[in-house]
């Protein structure tokens, strides 16, 4: 028998509707692509009943779906004939990629540097860095709380919500960091952004003027944040980090905004000492500068009571504290906040506005809800321990396993532990060696502008568990040996 | 009876748990804003439970629960004492906000011009420009599609999506604009935004050169896409726009970028007439021009066939072609993208990830559902007929009743009618009334950068009934002629 599509379908068995949908739909497509040709006749519905083994109704509702969307035509007495979607749609010459360089683009544009990336084949399970558990997040409390949220907006009419975020959400958010943070603030103080990657964004559009101001960053340091400052036209002066966290005495007296990093460095998991804060603070105090605290996974500690945040310990009001709920909760969730100093807050609003407006506004009144409902802070407090768990056994697997080639650093919070590389001279090997047998580990210069005297690994503990961290470790170890 | 909390309590009447989690939000926040001081105790729970009318057990779970979040102490054989929450949070001198001049800030930052804003007083049913009708959408199926799309992602495990935004909804995307608009382009050109805000911002960012980059805006045109070129450090050229929309001949050679509402102007409502368009195009061919064709609300048409899209009719990739879902769908979707050419991709897609990196996932995978189940045709077509009634009576209305004043701007798209003041000399009058007797009216005024020749009156007919079109112009009829 010949076949009636110029192609294969593949239908449901199921008889709701669903087996309609599935064919209007594959018969859209093959004609969107072409492959049922403008003018020609739609098979026959008897026919095409017959060959695809469905009800010749089915086939009539597909056929009257197309016909009304306008990808079929009926035809009085006959079959209907496909419209004439391909002859509009022209074929168009397409220079290839000019990359960053093409003269029509911002001629100060740069290919953003944004840091390592995971690659491809990296198994769902690994030392993966900054991505958080999903397996015990309350997936349907969150579930119910987003279709609640959708239901009182349906009711509400459509409109646009406040650039620095719905009402609900900044008072969760300002009893959030209050409690956890002892973070000083209202809701009139926070600014909902769309991650805290727009959050180093829209900071660095507010304080940097292009090509003349200093900032100073962690080196190493997050990739992302350095990148928004440089697509800012900020003048990056990388600073070195030690066991006390950032080299505050190293700060050039130009430099006008500092972005750190203080409860959790990235990369290398230190905390910022409190006597370095003091003079952090101290430094902003002379020179008029101005702070930003990334505090992008501090609320996961697993030592004493934490250092009080620089935004708590500022007297002036030079402190923008980021906060976002990627480590907490979800990153795809892409929420976060800025804790804005009231002089800077209309203009950091202002510029929100020019960047997108505002962020969706259901799923803010969702997490608003969430964290109400004390959801954040049970699911923070039953992670606690499992991460703490990972963290433990992995600390002990380094020092039993590859404390000949490792030294843990020492870190009291977050999701990623560190190391250094013993001997830097065998760096490349070890490194090598790790994220071929412990898939996920990313390597402490892939966080450095420059060349690093002390090289390092880093390891995820979020999507690995605790049970699988040994036989990981002792693997590498082997790997090390030969 | 001495009460036994400082402040009043409101608790539902049910008893399923509703009544302890009531109990320990308000309490809660009451130990947060002090009203519940540091080292108070907490009233006796058989006290409080005679007091507030619940049963001792829930007064105990209320506490048990502040006691776990660390907001109460417990204390052996006494009553539990509210934890020291308020100590943690100093009171803060914090200057009054300096704007947009403090020294600290970026120098080149200037308050954003973002429009008009609707005055918060105003009517739900008026006629407000820019936003959608909400009474007829399929509230239910996007909350079914959002719970499923939140449910595979629950299976996935948690990760970071990528940057152009999720392959589905870039599908999804390709295949509308193919079809709806004979936009010609793949997933691989389609770069999803958080809004057309986002999109402006990023080509802004992209395209221009700080200082030196001339960009052609229209005059009057949409407020908050000068704004994001503004910002970016554009050199802005404010064109007019006349019957056929923007004067192309009027184009300084030295422009680089060309922005234009070609389906149904912003607005004035005028469409770009072919022989423009094709200038236009010619323009950037021989000058070495980029385009950016913003199609903001052209599903809606109520005359013949639409005239192509500049990217249709572009042969040498200089379009790139902005569309969004904040009319068709809903505004605070903010899911808005950018059909890109190809050698500009990857360096967009760079722009994007510095912004923030990427949109909600599980919302984008919402929308693909919503798209490729056919509902967002299906819902275009439902309010074609309901706009297209609304804009007719309207268009009556104008001529019937308010024909000595005003001429309605001739438009065949869009959710809004334009109208130019018959005498300049009037205008003041005429925009003050109209905005008081027909509320959600916009002045074209508010869209110019300078004093405009032709006044002018914008109508939305998004949020009003056709049947409350008739009583209101009349009523407006009435305070001209006095």
């Amino acid at each position: 028998m010949e076949p009636v599509f110029p192609f294969s379908l593949t239908l449901p068995v199921r008889g709701d509707g669903t087996v309609m949908h599935a064919l209007h739909r594959q018969l859209r497509s093959a004609i969107l692509d072409g492959r049922l040709p403008a003018d020609s006749p739609l098979p026959a519905t008897r026919q095409a009943a017959a060959a695809l083994g469905v009800a010749r109704n089915t086939v009539i509702a597909a056929y009257d779906l197309l016909i009304a969307e306008g990808y079929a035509l009926p035809r009085r007495a006959a079959k209907a004939v496909v419209a004439d979607v391909a002859a509009r749609r022209p074929a168009k010459p397409q220079p290839l990629a000019q990359n960053f360089r093409d003269p029509r683009l911002n001629a100060n544009l740069r290919k953003p540097f944004l840091g390592p990336t995971a690659p491809a084949d990296l198994p769902e399970r690994s030392f993966r860095v900054g991505v958080p558990e999903h397996r015990y997040f309350p997936h349907d409390v969150w579930r119910r709380l987003s279709a609640q949220s959708l239901r009182v907006w349906a009711k509400k009419g459509f409109g646009y919500p406040p650039s620095e975020g719905v009402a609900e959400l900044r008072d969760a958010i300002a009893q959030h960091v209050a409690f956890a943070r002892a973070v000083a603030c209202t809701r009139d103080d926070v600014v909902v952004t769309s991650g805290a990657q727009q959050a180093f964004d829209l900071l660095a559009r507010l304080l940097v003027t292009p090509g003349k101001t200093r900032v100073a960053v962690e080196e190493p340091g997050y990739p992302p944040l350095r990148a928004a400052f440089a697509a800012a036209g900020a003048r990056l002066v990388p600073l070195p980090v030690d066991d006390e966290g950032l080299r505050v005495d190293r700060l050039p007296r130009d430099v006008r905004v500092i972005s750190v990093t203080p409860s959790h460095q990235s990369p290398t998991g230190v905390a910022l000492s409190l006597r370095r804060r003091a003079a952090l603070l101290e430094f902003a105090r002379k020179h008029d500068a101005t702070i930003i605290e990334d505090d992008y996974d501090g609320e996961f500690r697993f030592g004493a009571r934490p250092l009080d945040a620089l935004q708590t310990l500022d007297r002036e009001a030079r402190v923008f504290y980021v906060g976002t709920f990627s480590k907490s909760l979800f990153p795809s969730l892409r929420t976060g906040f800025v804790v804005a100093p009231r002089w800077a807050r209309e203009a950091l609003i202002g510029v929100k506005q020019c960047a997108d407006s505002h962020c969706d506004a259901a799923a803010q009144s969702a997490l608003a809800a969430f964290m109400r409902d004390g959801h954040l802070v049970r699911h923070v407090r039953r992670m606690q321990p499992i991460y703490a768990a990972r963290r433990k056994t992995l600390l002990e697997g380094l020092r039993r396993d590859l404390g000949r080639w490792l030294q843990p650093i020492p870190s009291e919070a977050g999701l990623h532990l560190a190391a250094r590389i013993r001997d830097p001279q065998r760096a490349a090997d070890i490194i090598a060696k790790a994220k071929r047998y412990a898939p996920g580990v990313q390597s402490i210069a892939e966080y450095s502008l420059a060349p690093l005297e002390q090289p390092g690994l880093s390891f995820g503990y979020g999507v690995i568990d605790a049970d699988d961290i040994p036989a990981m470790l002792s693997r590498l170890r082997r790997a090390l040996e030969r």
